[in-house]
């Protein structure tokens, strides 16, 4: 299993509009073979801005990359960068292999 | 849901040291209420260090800070520090609210 995150510093003031483009926007996720589950996360806040995450399970590394090579990739990343002053610089990207799952008994 | 993570700086050369103390820990996670799953998580390497994450996903952030002032949660990180020469700093916290979600309809 392989998590990709990438981490966006979002202007304060700004959480709403950051959100609203997320759940606006088309995808065809669950058809990509792999694709297993996508969340955004909202972490913390400092005095600068708001710390975000876009968090996608893939069953394998392999899975992540052929997605990042497809037409569908690049149709979805085509509009990025057209909000000013939503971002406090480029998004980080992280990569991570599962090394060890511990699953929960309770419901 | 809220996913809790801590993230790692672990010295080059490390790592398998590390996965081992995760490996070898007991843990009574399954049986907390709100606890869903954890996983240990290696990202990427620089010249300095290898970056894990320990990431644990919980029903709602009231249950990850029910086990925080737990008795369980005490004795759980008694041991910390202990390894010397292991870490680059001490962890970084991070804990995310899940504000979306998609799933996946491939197997």
């Amino acid at each position: 299993m392989f998590i990709a995150m990438n981490r966006f510093r979002i202007a304060l003031g700004k959480e709403q509009e950051f959100a609203r483009i997320w759940k606006d926007r088309e995808t065809n996720l669950p058809q990509v073979p792999g694709f297993l589950a996508f969340h955004l996360l909202r972490g913390p806040s400092d005095e600068q801005c708001t710390l975000f995450a876009s968090h996608t399970v893939w069953a394998s590394r392999e899975h992540f990359e052929d997605w990042t090579r497809s037409e569908a990739f690049r149709r979805a990343h085509g509009g990025a960068g057209q909000s000013a002053g939503l971002y406090l610089g480029p998004p980080q990207f992280e990569g991570f292999e599962v090394i060890q799952e511990i699953t929960g008994t309770t419901p």
